[in-house]
This record gives C-alpha cells, sequence and structure tokens, in this order.
C-alpha cells in the first residue's frame, strides 16, 4: 500500500505541480498581451491629437495658426484631467438609473488605470472636433469652458449610455463599436449648436455668395490626415480592449478597404461634379470613410465595407456642400459633415450591413430601429447641453471675438506672436559672402556645360 | 483491477486536463502576440505612406504639392482595393507552374485576415515609389492606370515568384527578407521604365547643362524621411511575421546600424566630393541604407551591416549623380537610385555577407548567383510589364500633361487650386489694432532696458 | 510488476509530456512579449528625434534649418555607431569599481540585442539635447565631436552609476525610473556648459536689451511636440523593459496627468504674468512636464503627478526667463530649462512624492539626500568634462562660426543650400492659361449669386 500511495503521490506532484514552477502563468501573459495592444492604442490614439491639430491648421488661415494649436494642446490636457477628476466616474462608475455613473471620481476605487488611459484620449478626441468647427473666432477662454462641460459631463453621460454595460442603449442592444456615435456624432452635434451660437466667419457670406476660405497649408493638414488614419487603426483595432486574433485584424481589415473606397468615390466624385479633383475635400473624405466604418467595423463584411465607404466619401462631399452653402453654416474643417453627417450613416449602416443584425442579412429592421434611437437620443441630449451651455455663456460674454480682433488675427490677439517668420530667410537677405558653388555645378563638372546654378 | 482503473483514470483526468480549464492557451497566447506585433507593423509601414507623401512634397515644387499629395493617397487606396480584388490571390494564391497565384480573389477562402492587411501596406509602397520619380509632369490618370496595372498584377506576381512557398525563386533558394527586391527593386524598375517613356521636365536639362530644381520645403521631407526610418524598422522587423525574440531584435538592430553607417558616410562623401555637406544627398542616403539592409538584415552581422551601410551611402550619392547627368534621367527625388540601385546593392549583398550562405563565410558564389539571377528576372520582368503598358498607355493618350500645364503647374491645371495661401498672414496684413506689448518688452521689464520689440 | 511498471511509464509519460508538445512555453511567450513592448518602445523613442528635428527647427530662424536638420540625423547616427563601438560596454560592462564598465565593446559577448536598440535610441536623445542649444552659431564639425564625446563616454558613465546594477548611485538607492537625470540633466549639462564656451548669438543681446528672436515656423514646431510627447510615453513605459500590466498602465498614467497639469499651469501662468498665452512658452511647459515626471513615473500617485506637473510649467517658464535675461545665456530652445531645470525638479520630487520613500509618506529626508547626491555628482562629472571637451576644442580651433557666417545662416554656408523654395508658388508665378472656374464659383452655382472666386 505504502509503495501505491508513494507512486500515486509522486504522479500526482508531478502532473498538478506546473513544469515552470517559477514562470509567468497563462493568466498574467494574457493581462501583458492586452495592455501592450491596448496601451500601444492609447498613445497612437493621443498621436491623433498632433493630427487634428496638423488638420485644422493646415485648413484655415496661418493669422489664426497659434492659436489653433494652444486650443489642441488645451483640449486633451483639459480633457485629461478632467476625465480624472469626474468624467470617469460619470461614464463607468456604478449606474444610477442607467443614466450615469456615481462613484469612481478622481478614479477612487479604479484599479485598471490602463482602461482610464485608454478611454482619457478618446474622450479628448470628442471635444477636439469642436475646435475646428469654431475656428478663427472663438474667445479661448470660451472654448475652454465648452470643453470642460463637454469632458466632465456631457460625452461621459453619452458614454455611460452606450459603453457601460447598464447603460440603457447597451441594453437595448445599441451597437457601437468605436465610437461612431459616442465620439463622433457627440463632437459634431456639440460642434453644430456652438456654431450656430457663434455665427459664420468675416468674409464667407457675403449676399447670396458663398466663398471659399482656402487653407494656408495643405500639406501639413495632409500629414494630420495620415496621422489620424494611423491612430484610427488602433481606435478602431484597440476598441476590443483585447489582442483577439479573431477579431482585431478584420477590424483594422475593414477600416482599411471602408476608408480606401471612400477616398476614391470622393476624389472622383469632385472630378465629376466640379471638373476638377478637389484636394481638400477628398481628404476630407478619408475621414468620412474613417468614421463612416467606426461603428460597424467589426461586424460588417469586407465587400459591406467597401460598399459603406463608397457612400461615405460621396455623402461627405455632398453634406459639406449642403451645409456650407444651403445651411449657410460657417465650418472651416468641414467637422460637422465628417463627424455627424458621416458618424449618422456609419450607426444606421449597422442596421443595413451588420452580418449579425443587419436588414441585409434578413433580420429585419429592428437594429436598424434601435440605432436610429440611439442617434436621436444622443443627438437630442447634446444639442440641448451643448447648446444649452454655449448660448448662456454667450449671454454672459460673448463667445465671439470681435471684429477688429478677428480680422487681426487670433493669434495677435490672444497670443502676441505669430506662426510664421520668414522675413530672414536667405532668399530675401542679403551677405557679402560669395554665392557658393551650387550643387549644380557641381553636377555640371565632368559634362562639358558651362556651370549653371539656374534654380526654376 | 478497478482500483487501478481508477486510479489510472483520476491520474489521467488530472494530467491531461488542463490546470487552467478555462484561461487561455499557449497557442492562443502565441496567436494574440503574434497579431499584435504583425498589425503594429502593418499599421506603421501604413504610415510610411506619410513619409512619402512628405518626402516628394518637400523635394519637389510648391506649384505641384496637391497633386503630390493626391497621388499618395490615390496610391494607398487604390492598392488595397486592387490588392483584395485580385493582387492577393495572385501573390498568394495556390500555385500555378511557380509563376502566379489562381485563387484567393476578393480573399475568398483566405482566412488570415491579418496577413492581408499586412501585405496590403507592402504593395502600396512598391507602386508608390514610382509617384516620386513621376512626378511635376505625368497626368493623374495615367498614373492611377499605372498604379492598377503594379498592384493588381505586375507586384504581385514578383511576389509569388519570392515571398510564395512554391514561388521559383523561393525553390531555388533566392533570399530576400524584407523586398529589397519584391518592394523597392521592383518599385524602382517600374519607376525607371515609367520615366523613361514620360521624358525629363521642362528645364532639367539645357543643352549640355544639368540644373538642380531645388525641393521646396526640406523640414517636410526630412520629416517623411524619420518617418519611413520608423516604419521601416517594423518594415524589415515584422518581416518575421511573429514576435520572435531572437530575429526581430537582431533585425532592428541590423537596420539601425546599416542605416546610421549610411548617413555618415553620404554626408562625409558629399563634404568630399562637393566641399559642401549635401543636406538633400545625405537624407536621400538615409533611405539608401535603409533600402540596402533591407535583404540581409536577418542573415547579416553586425559588423557586416555597418559595411553595407556604409557602402550603400556612398553608392547612392555616386548613383543619383550618375542617373542625373550621365543617363540624362531626370527622377525628382532620387527614387531610381534610393530603390533601385540600393536595392540591387542590398540583395546582392548577400551573397557576399550573409552569414548562413555568404561568399566571405566561406560559401562560394552560389547564394551570389541565385541572387543575380532573382535580380535580372524581376528587372526583366517589370521592365516588359510596366515599360510595355506605360508605352501603349502613352500611345493612346500621351501620358505627360502639356508644356503650358506643367509650367503652370499641376495644383493648378488638376485641382484647380494652390498647396499654400499665405497673404492674410500678420506680417503682411493690417490692422488698426496697437501692437501689443510684445514678449521681449516683457522679458526686459525688469531690467533697467528700454522696451524694444526687435525681431531678426 | 510489469504491468505497474508499464501503467508507470505510460502514465509518466502523459504526465510529464506537455500536452502541448510542440506548442510554446511560458517562458518563450513572455520574451515574445516583452520584446514587443521593448521593440515598439525603442522605435518610438528613435522617433522622438524627428520630433526634436521639428521643435528646434521650428523654433530658430529659416536660414540655419538645413543645419539643424542635418545635426539631428548626424546625432542619432553617430550616437548608435559610437555606442555600439565603446559606450554599451560602458555604460553596461562588468564593473570596474562601480563607476566604469569595461567590456562589451562592438557588442562582444552581448547577446540582448533587444536592449542594445533600446538603450541606443536614450543616448541618442541625451546628445541631441544640446543641439538646441547650441544651434545658429556651432560649427557642424565641432558638434560632431562633442556628440562622439557624449555618447561614447561621458553619457555611458553617468548611465554606469545609475542604470547598471553595480553602478555606485544605484547601490545608494539613488531613483531614476526612466532619465530625468541619466538622460535630461546630463545632456542639459552639457548643453550648459558648451553654450558658456559658445556665446550667445548675434543680435540676441544688446547692451542690457533681451531681444526676442522668434521661431520660424511654429506648427513645426508643435508638431515636434506633439512627436516627442508620443515618443515619452514609450520613454517612459518602456523603462520598465517588461509588459508588465501592474506597472506599464500606471506609469503612462502619471505621465499624461502630469504633463497635462503642466500645459495648464504654464499655458496660464503666461497669461497671468506676460498678458498673453505665449505659445511658445506653453509649448515648451508640454516639454518641462514630460522630464519632470520622468524620475518618478512608476512610484509617485496619481495626485502627486498633478502636483508635479503643476509645478514643472511654473518652473519651466520661470526657468526660461531666469536664464535668458538674467544669466544672459543664449538657449534658443530653451533646452537647458526643459530639460535641466525640469530634470533636476523631477529627480528631487521623488525625495517628497515617492510613495515608497518620500518624505510626504513620513520616510524622512534620506532619500531626498540620495537624490541630491546624484543630482550633484551627474552635473559635475559632465560640466568637467564636456566643459573640458568644449573648452579645449575651442582652444584648438573655434567652435563658432564667424560672425559673417553666422549672420549668412549655416545652411548657406556649412550646406550651400536653403531649405525652403517657394519662388515659384503659383500665387507668384504667371500662366497663360485661363483661371479656373473656382470653387467658390462651383459652390455658388445653384445659389442665385454671381461667381465670385474671391478668398481673403
Amino acid at each position: 500500500m505504502f509503495k501505491k500511495a508513494l507512486l500515486f503521490t509522486v504522479l500526482l506532484f508531478l502532473c498538478t505541480t506546473p513544469v515552470y514552477a517559477q514562470a509567468p502563468t497563462p493568466e498574467s501573459l494574457e493581462l501583458s498581451i492586452n495592455l501592450v495592444w491596448v496601451m500601444l492604442g492609447a498613445i497612437l490614439v493621443f498621436f491623433m491629437h498632433a493630427g487634428f491639430a496638423m488638420v485644422e491648421s493646415g485648413f484655415t488661415r496661418s493669422k489664426n495658426t497659434l492659436n489653433i494649436l494652444m486650443k489642441n494642446f488645451l483640449t486633451i490636457c483639459t480633457a485629461a484631467l478632467l476625465f480624472f477628476i469626474a468624467g470617469y466616474g460619470i461614464m463607468f462608475g456604478s449606474s444610477t438609473g442607467s443614466i450615469i455613473g456615481t462613484n469612481g471620481f478622481f478614479l477612487n476605487g479604479v484599479e485598471d488605470i490602463g482602461f482610464f488611459v485608454f478611454q482619457a484620449m478618446f474622450v479628448a478626441t470628442c471635444a477636439t472636433i469642436i475646435s475646428g468647427a469654431v475656428a478663427e473666432r472663438i474667445k479661448l477662454g470660451s472654448y475652454i469652458l465648452i470643453v470642460v462641460a463637454m469632458t466632465a459631463f456631457i460625452y461621459p453621460v453619452v458614454g455611460h449610455w452606450i459603453w457601460q454595460d447598464n447603460g440603457w442603449l447597451t441594453t437595448l442592444g445599441f451597437s457601437d463599436f468605436a465610437g461612431s456615435t459616442v465620439v463622433h456624432l457627440t463632437g459634431a452635434t456639440g460642434a453644430l449648436v456652438v456654431t450656430l451660437v457663434l455665427g459664420p466667419r468675416i468674409g464667407k457670406y457675403s449676399g447670396k455668395n458663398v466663398n471659399v476660405i482656402p487653407g494656408h497649408n495643405l500639406p501639413l493638414g495632409a500629414l494630420g490626415i495620415f496621422i489620424l488614419w494611423l491612430g484610427w487603426f488602433v481606435f478602431n483595432g484597440g476598441s476590443t480592449l483585447a489582442a483577439d486574433p479573431s477579431l482585431v485584424p478584420y477590424v483594422i481589415g475593414t477600416t482599411l478597404l471602408s476608408t480606401s473606397a471612400a477616398l476614391i468615390s470622393s476624389s472622383f466624385y469632385t472630378k465629376l461634379r466640379f471638373k476638377k479633383m478637389d484636394a481638400s475635400l477628398s481628404m476630407n473624405g478619408v475621414l468620412g470613410g474613417l468614421v463612416g466604418i467606426t461603428a460597424g467595423a467589426a461586424e460588417i463584411s469586407l465587400g459591406g465595407s467597401i460598399i459603406i465607404g463608397l457612400v461615405s466619401g460621396i455623402l461627405l462631399v455632398e453634406a459639406i456642400r449642403f451645409i456650407d452653402t444651403k445651411l449657410r453654416i460657417d465650418d472651416p474643417v468641414g467637422a460637422i459633415a465628417v463627424h455627424g453627417v458621416c458618424g449618422i450613416w456609419g450607426t444606421l449602416a449597422i442596421g443595413f450591413f451588420s452580418m449579425d443584425t443587419g436588414l441585409f442579412y434578413g433580420n429585419g429592421v429592428t437594429q436598424l430601429g434601435i440605432q436610429a434611437t440611439g442617434v436621436l437620443s444622443v443627438m437630442i441630449w447634446v444639442s440641448i447641453t451643448a447648446g444649452g451651455f454655449a448660448y448662456v455663456l454667450n449671454k454672459i460674454s460673448p463667445i465671439r471675438v470681435s471684429a477688429e480682433e478677428e480680422e487681426a488675427g487670433l493669434d495677435f490677439t490672444e497670443h502676441g506672436s505669430s506662426a510664421y517668420h520668414f522675413k530672414d530667410n536667405l532668399m530675401e537677405g542679403t551677405t557679402t559672402l560669395k554665392a557658393p558653388v551650387g550643387l549644380a555645378d557641381r553636377l555640371n563638372q565632368g559634362t562639358s556645360g558651362q556651370p549653371s546654378a539656374k534654380s526654376s
């Protein structure tokens, strides 16, 4: 008996003691992998603020560039601090009535700091959507107050409805994978109502005419578009909150294909409609495509994502034109069209194209109805709160700078400086030094041509 | 017997049931880690398109900048869609005659979407190499058609030969770890033949003279170089397709050292050769160094990678000069030298420096012969297909814009706009507002100097 | 007996053979995850060099921009090669007297190439801090020699004291998680002493006056700030050298909150102090906040990190002013204030705020004393070596360009070229082609307004 017991004990020991006694466990490894993916996602979503800053600067006038840059820095920093203080608690705290969270302020009791960080970057992207629409004529102080309201309260409530497990829209079955509604429609609705209070820029409309106010530095804007697209891959892909091999690559795939389709449709559509392939509108087509797939990236087929993108591109061009010329709402960077119209489209598209619940897969219009419910609720909530807040602010003290200040430029009036100083460029300067032998001359040596430093 | 059977059963159960029954398994964890690495790689290779856009814009004239940006956006989007439709199937589908794939179109039957995404980003980098060489005088429509041909067919065939398990060059033992030949030489050969059909820019050559046409915004170009270098680390490091601790850090190490050596050699070489350290050529030296190590990053020693880099830098400078002045081929960004000449060098270098198969390690010239075979085959294939395609296109309708259009600038003629608008910069504007107390004045308060807002 | 032996053998086989015989092990998986995190960290820290290049270019004059860009490329490349040759061995080789390492040159015997790569990127960031302070008047050759001294010897010795297990400051208990002292104070002290040898730029000081020399391209500078912030997340987060779920998200969290607080405090402080919210100083406030949290990111509370950031922002503004006007040390980008003053602050703050060893947690002033010891030792070491080296160099041959060269601009004198060429911008050119129907006109079609292509 003793021998059997011994054998049993030995075998039991051999079999149940992990061979890797001091080694990491699969659970700890899983935590590590997910943290890498989510933290990578968080910092690349952070970097989208560089993208927003470059897009907004590039597409507006150089006399307001420092102001745009300051607004972008202030947005991410204000949002991070306010989300820490109040916003996170409202969004993810224990739910009261499925409407609002009521604990976790100052991250009290919150252990998953990584989740806080990831979410904090999203908050700021929502708030910064407003900065483009109100550019070139809003007072900096008024803008900061609006950011405070959005990031501490208005956005977190929406997030609570849709991304907290007990939120009422979650319970209803509303689907918004990475934020077509939570982030983009919320931001765009805020942009819309604040812009209505603010009014258009001087010179935008003269009588019946609609004037184009071109951006001053489109390469910068294009760089910003690329940075946004880069971050969006993990804005979507990271929303799995895990390095899920069955989901993450798929989401990145639909994001790539949908956005590509949107750029193709928007660029060729502008060529058709306006006789020239318009660069500004095409670049915004990229953004419209990104917003359009953000809701359904995980549950749309590859082909469906391409169709959604093709629609996003054309819709975006028409929306910008409609808002600009028919509604006569001056949105310097097309933020309302990009994030609002395409945000609605992306959210509703799930009701049609979702492989799980969409109409086109034989599921009836139930999901479509749920999506529409969510869209309307969010638009109503944000219009009332953000619009009301901007209206009241404006009554207390106008949120818009004076005409004189607007004409001089906000860099001058708010920041006492200028974004560019080129007066000392060599091309315009003088020097007593002899002109150097230029590269052209050096290239020509060895050929029998005369040195000629002609640059065209 | 029963007791023994029971003991056996119990022990069997204890030993074969994972102790962590609901936990992740090592296989699923491995899938997760690899997905994180490969997806990170995919999106940073995607971001290289921002790099290409900035390099090409910065190194060409401002009247064509919007056109360059549009070409870059159209390249990645067209490539992604076409690779989805046809290219992936041709490249990785089941092989017919080890020449071409014949299934997987529309990703039919393809489960590894992550691999598709990763490969899609590479396709587009190959195509975009052409955009720099043809800049400032190709018709946008003609360029798009060339991209279609490259991404749907020409490049995937090369990829099938070299990166598909049954491809004939793979079988031969050809080694191209991350694409010195597949991506860079293919793109450069395409660039070469299309440029031959296209002709040089107006003003580039006047009689025997070779004129330098300087880039308009070199800081933008430099930023692009940095972005390319960033992406290249995972362009190379991600080509392991796995988070392989024995390989990935090594590949990143050789990439870092080789490229550093190339910048040092190119910059000092220009100082020696041209009396001034030329910034443009040095920055291209960085790219030449990156291309030069792309084939052998995994199988070259650290010291060998430095030697390869030193050669890449000098070779790059001489190649640009040779192509520009002797062959009189106008390549506005030196793409043929960077991706072609250094691509060939990087591919052949394996035949010398590979620790596994190289001549310098006592392995004879067999590998060198195989590498040369691959290089020649690819150059012949691409010359015939891309060159023939461009030639035929040109016969149907000239692929080059008119002289008038070229002089006015493609931004004006193709896009009806301009990349920069600086006329409303405060420096040039007027305002009735008093000049603010400048920072200079404020700095001087507290010193006994008089306020002086002199800015130099 | 035979049956029992057979049973035993079978069970032994079943129990000790991993069920996943060909599958990865937890140890290999852990290696893979850590490599992904550390390599991601390495390449994003690499990308900080793009950030430095953009900040330095943006905040200085356009006639020196090519020179700034070349200095940045040369710094990373020189540093990588020298760290490979000598620096790594000195920093991490077997310790002699806890002062200096004495093996591992040319990475001889070094197996962890990933760790080398990660550390190589840090070396270069330290060296490049100097490039901003000496901008616009140092000879390129002299600068390169200083980089050689810093990266091959001066910095590695500091790193040996603090980051090598046997380093004397490590043994003392000095805490510098990610390099407030090792990287930033070292670089800033080097910047200080070299700048003292170099002297201020022509035109910076005239009599008692302190003149502001504004940067030429602040959007570029702002982009650089964002890139630095992005890289800093992994500069701090990657310093765990492992994907540690209990540490990495926390470090990223404190980095986010502290830096946000610094931007808020610096921007509002400039508004208070100078009547305008100064964009340049505020953006530097971001950097000051990043440096300030770099030492203690892992051991400071969330609230503590916010307090540290608030202090960093104000300290930074006052430090720049003090150095600029009271010490009359011309530092074109405020590098000494950002990296030096805030580096000291961040290092000492551990003595107060560290949850493990700080005064405010009842631990007495021991840690504070240790931190101060480290700060002083490093400042003395770097001042003597870097200062002495610059002084001797200057005696052999002036490290500063001539007045004539400085006035003409270093792009012209060192590189024979210019960073910008805008003369062929359409706005200034002429063409015989008819002006196209502008987008404005096209937008107005459908409204009854007359076409008007007025752009403001």
